[in-house]
């Protein structure tokens, strides 16, 4: 009578009586005998196997899956046979895992119901070596170690691992069904089902957040701040996704870790749709990773048996099918409609949706992505506004006035040795008219503008995190969570430490815990740091070749005496030597990312944190060196080495080191990156993203000689599961990332020099952000939705590169711009205030008795006049000087002003930037007042409930004591 | 018999049962009521009232309380009469309110029992008037309200509510107990008890985390590590303090929230002790915040009541006596024999002792300076090293050596205009011999070292605070006690907001939600700002009226025809120009302080940590100018805003900007700081803290005319509740904190110039821990122990100036110092590479017929020979060159090394903090697996409890069933 615990308890065998018995094929046995093993389910950590009856019950489906198959399929409705669903038609199948079966006899049994199709045992064969290589979706590399060790393992020694670890996750009260005789030859499918108790009981220790009845409404600020809302809302109606959110926006539930004590908190009207799809495969997830084989040598876990071959690959199901008839309206498709669509490259993504379907962490790459690619347009309008600037004031500009003007008769210095010679500098006037569009004025305030803008976009990112934290009630979620995950070891790690304490064991050494220390892994760090250091050196020595190139082609393409030739020579040059780099870049980029992998792999990294981390901080340093070193080359260096006539810097033999333009080496710097941009991201997006999955799909097509017609039948009348086999495994986020972050370099970094790299960024990830979903809903298995409160440690990267790009910035503006030369021409050296005489004041004077014997020009009368003094563009002293050619006072002067301008303009954005960061709070107010306002509504429900049960119980003692 | 949870119930109720019974005084009455309300008492949020019987019971408490008074005290031990307990000698008094009473008949009657005593009256008013001001501990203002208003409400209105306040506290279970006729007159007391229901409820509800049974081993490391800190340990067994911690170090208790429904997990042995003095007045001030007077016009809460003088203060007991016969041992002699005290200015402090004394607020802040103190050490050994290394080589010194070497016949231009004639170079040659002291390449050095020393000191402190939160068991508390902390509206806004209410609906106007809007707070705003503006500019004012005094009184000196007078001019003109910054700086901070708190107060803050941060921010911003305006002045201005000789810069009529001598400015800077830093300490902790309090109660003493015996006598008479009467409140931390920030400042900011800076606030902070401590344990009333997880702005204002301190250190460097023209000259102009030559190159030539009119000297044979030529210190064209007297290309090349140079520095050890800062993890790596140890402990725990439940109830089901 007073028993209050006990009350749930009788309701809680309700329930999963109820459950079971709305699935046809659950006998009457099976629901009594989960009553009687119901008090153990109940215990929390070392629940008891299960009993005997239920496990037998177990194989009984299985045996009744075999014997159903004789029934013809036709007989049930599609959807139930080719749904995830297990035979039965009933029981979902939430986890899926593949191994290779020998025995062909049963394949051919099988392939014959489709008669004469020979091709399809073809296609499956050389597709399963494909899948076979699929690892766990979260790992991507235990495959080699995988194809290590095959061999080593008889089929046998497999199956009976198989079998322990099967009996094992029966233990745990999954439901298992084994389909050996499916469509695709050699592979046999495990499917697993987590009942409603097993559900309850991880959902409990995994501490899900789960929706209460209880439902309050979200009030956004004051009324006014509410009509604007609903204000905005309403005019960009048409870019928001046609995705019905079952609640109104206003309305939220109140999340609670589930508990089955607590379960009349939920709203269990519909208990097959409490927990989706998303949350069911990672709660098996969950008790797969901790489920272990224990009769080998060692303990083999989920990742230790993929990596053993003894599973081939391990996957959750996608909802349904996205196009033909059997595609049911379903998540997967209404992203496929409204998200992973070119058509509405325009609109909002659905991230509610995504996160429902992918989970949290692919959810936050997507808001990340989308935010990035928000914040880029007002910077990309800036940037045109800005390039537009310089094209209007073009025609003003003092300096390529004076330059262009044939008035100023100025000779300059030969750009070779022997093969040029004089030059007029009015020959210049296009490129210092280019040179205008992106070094002016309004250049430094667009980094400055930048500079901050990237300081916005992490505020932004870090208040749309937490407001995305809130609506997916992550609030609570902690470090607990994560440092789970941490312990979590990796396979390659447990059998690298199996083989130490091996060895120990061998030479009588015990140790009790036995673990890879620093000497273990030495050889592997001194590797790491050798290889980083070669490729590193690679990178700088590829640049270095193609300097060699531009100056030598120069130096030929002088010689050449077709005027056509030599007049397109500085196009033909650039053009082609930044072509050149960007194929080395995107070359190395590959090897490099398989190269950082490798490493890793040797390091043996404890965990898979552990794994990630070490890998994306080797890719990142590599990646990076590779994509900025011919832009910092071109920035920072050339032109600088040049040494002055009669004086020049020679390299390898007699190569004298290229120098700029007249006008500066920000064109050819812009040139450079524009190309880079550009170029990667159409290479790498449009190609390898596109391109080639479509040219292996057209392979494949012609390969099986297979017309489109046999395919769809084939493909409707596939099962769910084995549609998903044939997808492409899950390979993480990490490189994603890695493209994004490069592009964020390139977009903040150089910016000054390039204000039109926001607009190409902005274009491009326009199309990322769609091939990415479709990708993920089209080409790639489902991935175990991960939980995520924020995106790690790319935050930080991203935090550190705007760092670094506020001094780079202050850098190109002071060094590779003229800007500062002209400011201190205009306020120190001018007569009048103004420009004019700036160029001739940037020259200085040569005289051509001091050229080194061997180095003057062929043509001395190439002009048609004897040249007795030539210019250069330098600060030096003249030849009539006591110092002659040596660096004059304007030199040090206008360095003296670059490095205040570096000193001035870094403090000052770093203050603005940490000003902004420090104005705008981290967590938006309505989102923190929403957040207190759940915790009372959260104790208010429970002091009500526990208020009644008091009543209850008071009312029945005094029942029981009167 | 399924009853588990009921059976909790009745065991909690046997728990309080006897709790009370061990009361004597308590009768059967009280015990039973209990009983009987006890099921009330269980709900949380909102308990009943207390029954009648048990208010009744409380009158009786008073009642018997006076009729014990007629009881000769000498009957019950003094230590339970003079002890913090209710007249019954046994129930402890938590806490205290006191106010004023005007019946002075009672006062008569009680002070007649010390017969003659007239001057016992006399004291006490004087005390009392000055006690009356003491507000509520944690706030500092209101006392100012309090007079206002004082004169608005009548005695009898105070009385109704006091009355009503103490009804409402009855009502909470709180006991209460009256004393108006205490030693002290015109005063009444009230004591606070809090029964054990109460504690208990109260805990739950504050989820205070109180140490269960289970007590675990701390493990810290492997074996060798923990050796090697047995090790430590053992040498350093001297320098720690003898506290006796009940438990040895290796272990720790597993904590957990209180929870009544959990009693058995927690160690009840003996209740008394349970909760201890600091928690139980935490308690209680926790429920007299709640508690609120519901009659009058708008709801007043404790905070009001104060403010508005209904109640004079309010604040909880001190354990016990220091010193004195009823000195028996307890926490607070313990303390003060163990850490306030001089003579264990070696020892590390007992901080767990105060932690438990005072609170974790309190803890932190004399951890923070323990922390603090301890790194000065290496700071302080390195900076006296430099030091010595600048004494070691000022023979080596080839500069100082060339000055002072009178070969080098250089003729020096005149340091004023008429009075001062031509000088040797060789007379300046004592001060460049003290120059190389802190100008030397060591500098650079210690600069780069303090840098990183900032950085390390930041993530020691980082990684102590997570110790001592690991330790405190705060690693659970969270955001959601700080949220409920600031949700606590301050008295005066309350009293606007009200204010604001009537006047609304006065016009009529109706808003459900009154709150003070940005307009309200407009002028308070702008008198801010003005006034801020105002006092920073009264600040600079005043440094430049320093300045011109230096100047004239230098020019009035240089007049003077006294040899010795000329002789010590410089030094005299020093000296007295830092002597009275320092007193115009120590004088301003006091009347700033004052200022910024006037203006907060203003302002009307919602929140007291609103009003806390917004005062902190204008003192800060305020007493920093004031600090720091001087010394900037002399680091970067001085001696730069000279001009030339012929085209001096004047000021104020003919002033001429004074100049730095020979070798710098940097030895004025140093002598400055030296003087700020050592006569600020000196005069405001010697004099300010330790003179005027002792200068007082001498006062006090001769005034009273009492000799020591008698005070002796009244003292050992005197209550605990009236002794700590007499003691000053408590005024927060944030002026202790402000003191050390700028010295924090003082020592990091410049330390490129003073590199003894360390060693001096190593001296002070000895004496500023002992003496701080001093003042908590004997001259504050106890203050309310706050719960902090961190240091709050306090840490981040920390990291700012360590981040300003680069930067400045940079400049200091590169601009004051003569260190970047001696590397210039060294590596490119020197002829053989050494610093021969270095003081003529920095030296100009100036043609003496260029002087304007006027201003070239009266004595031009004052050398005894004619003078055509004299030099002075800058890089100037030589009056012989084409741009005579213009900057030189040596100028701007030492100024672009310079600028270089502050690049450089700034970047590489901006970068090595962020390293060393990214090295170091934030928690230690043994805490942090503690901390996961614990938390699957904790686990274990319920895990256990929950299943020894379940088979209790499994075996008494089945005795039901069967």
């Amino acid at each position: 009578m007073e028993c209050q615990g006990k009350r749930t308890d009788s309701l809680d065998q309700n329930d999963s009586a109820l459950e079971l018995d709305s699935s046809p094929l659950s006998s009457c046995e099976h629901s009594s005998s989960m009553q009687q093993t119901h008090p153990t389910v109940m215990k929390s950590a070392d629940y008891e196997p299960v009993s005997s009856e239920e496990r037998n019950l177990d194989v009984d489906f299985v045996t009744t899956a075999r014997n159903n198959e004789s029934v013809p399929m036709k007989d049930l409705c599609p959807d139930t046979v080719l749904g995830p669903y297990f035979s039965d038609g009933m029981r979902r199948v939430d986890y899926v895992l593949t191994y290779h079966i020998q025995k062909s006899g049963s394949t051919r049994r099988r392939s014959s119901r489709f008669g004469d199709n020979n091709f399809i045992q073809r296609l499956w064969r050389s597709l399963s070596t494909r899948s076979s290589r699929a690892p766990l979706q979260p790992k991507e590399d235990p495959e080699v170690a995988a194809q290590e060790h095959q061999t080593d393992y008889h089929e046998d020694d497999k199956r009976f691992k198989r079998d322990e670890f099967e009996e094992n996750l029966r233990k745990t009260g999954l439901e298992l069904e084994k389909d050996e005789e499916s469509t695709i030859p050699g592979i046999g499918f495990l499917k697993i089902h987590a009942p409603w108790n097993v559900l309850c009981r991880e959902a409990e220790f995994m501490k899900l957040k789960m929706p209460t009845k209880k439902v309050y409404e979200v009030k956004q600020g004051s009324n006014v701040v509410e009509k604007i809302r609903m204000f905005i809302h309403k005019v960009t109606a048409p870019l928001h996704p046609k995705v019905n959110t079952s609640r109104s926006q206003c309305e939220k539930p109140l999340c609670h870790a589930f508990s089955r004590e607590k379960q009349h908190l939920f709203d269990l009207s519909d208990k097959n749709k409490f927990f989706d799809s998303k949350t069911r495969s990672s709660i098996v997830y969950e008790v797969l990773k901790r489920t272990k084989c224990m009769k080998p040598k060692y303990p083999l876990g989920l990742t230790s048996l993929l990596a053993n071959g003894v599973y081939t690959s391990a996957y959750p199901l996608h909802d349904g099918d996205i196009v033909g008839v059997n595609a049911e309206p379903n998540d997967r498709k209404l992203l496929y409609e409204q998200w992973a669509s070119y058509s509405v490259f325009y609109k909002y993504q659905p991230i509610g949706l995504i996160r429902k379907y992918f989970g949290e962490k692919v959810g936050l790459y997507f808001a990340w992505l989308g935010v990035y690619t928000q914040m880029l347009i007002p910077a990309a309008i800036i940037g045109v506004i800005v390039f537009l600037y310089g094209c209007a004031t073009v025609d003003d500009n003092i300096p390529s006035m004076e330059i262009c003007d044939p008035r100023n008769n100025i000779t300059m210095c030969p750009l070779c040795d022997q093969a040029c010679s004089y030059w007029k500098l009015v020959t210049a006037c296009g490129t210092a008219r280019a040179s205008h569009l992106f070094d002016n004025a309004a250049t430094v305030f667009f980094s400055v503008f930048m500079a901050l803008w990237a300081v916005l976009f992490m505020e932004h990112w870090k208040r749309r995190q937490m407001r995305l934290n809130y609506v997916w009630d992550l609030t609570g979620f902690g470090e607990e969570e994560e440092e789970e995950h941490k312990d979590h070891n990796r396979a390659e790690y447990e059998f690298r430490v199996m083989q130490k304490k091996l060895k120990q064991e061998h030479s009588g050494l015990m140790d009790e815990k036995v673990k890879l220390t620093c000497t273990d892994r030495l050889p592997a760090y001194m590797t790491t740091v050798v290889m980083m250091g070669f490729m590193i050196t690679v990178t700088f020595v590829i640049v270095f070749g193609v300097i060699l190139y531009r100056i030598s082609i120069k130096a030929a393409l002088h010689m050449s005496s077709h005027p056509v030739v030599r007049y397109n020579i500085r196009a033909t040059v650039k053009t082609t030597a930044a072509i050149i780099n960007l194929i080395i870049i995107i070359v190395l980029d590959e090897i490099y990312g398989a190269i950082a992998r490798w490493l890793t792999r040797l390091e043996v990294p404890k965990t898979d944190k552990s794994f990630e981390e070490r890998l994306i901080f080797k890719t990142f340093i590599l990646k990076f060196v590779n994509a900025f070193t011919p832009i910092v080359y071109l920035a920072f260096f050339r032109g600088r080495l040049v040494g002055r006539p009669g004086n020049y810097l020679y390299v390898v033999g007699s190569y004298r080191m290229e120098e700029c333009a007249h006008a500066g080496c920000l064109m050819e710097l812009c040139i450079q990156l524009c190309i880079t941009m550009l170029g990667k991201q159409l290479i790498q997006n449009n190609l390898f993203e596109i391109g080639i999955p479509k040219l292996k799909k057209m392979l494949r097509k012609r390969k099986s000689e297979l017309d489109s017609i046999q395919e769809q039948v084939l493909h409707n009348t596939l099962k769910r599961y084995e549609k998903d086999q044939l997808l492409g495994p899950f390979v993480g986020l990490n490189p994603e990332y890695m493209e994004m972050i490069i592009q964020f370099g390139m977009v903040t970094l150089f910016v000054a020099s390039f204000p039109l790299a926001p607009l190409f960024a902005l274009l491009n990830n326009i199309i990322e952000i769609r091939l990415d979903a479709k990708k993920f809903v089209t080409e790639l298995r489902r991935p175990i939705a991960a939980k995520a409160k924020d995106i790690g440690i790319w935050y930080n990267l991203l935090r550190g590169l705007s760092k670094v790009a506020v001094i780079v910035n202050a850098f190109v503006i002071a060094f590779t711009s003229d800007f500062i030369p002209r400011l201190v021409y205009q306020y120190m050296y001018s007569p009048d205030g103004t420009l004019h005489g700036f160029v001739n004041h940037t020259l200085s004077y040569f005289n051509v008795t001091d050229f080194d014997p061997g180095t003057e020009p062929l043509q001395p009368m190439h002009l048609g006049y004897k040249v007795s003094v030539c210019r250069y563009k330098d600060y030096r002293d003249p030849p009539w000087s006591s110092t002659k050619y040596e660096l004059s006072k304007e030199f040090w002067a206008i360095l003296a002003a670059r490095l205040a301008f570096v000193i001035v303009f870094q403090n000052v954005v770093m203050l603005m930037s940490d000003f902004v960061d420090w104005l705008i709070p981290d967590i938006p107010k309505d989102i923190s007042l929403q957040i207190h306002k759940e915790k009372i509504l959260m104790v208010e429900l429970f002091m009500k409930e526990e208020q009644g049960k008091r009543i209850t119980n008071g009312n029945k003692q005094s029942e029981f004591y009167y």
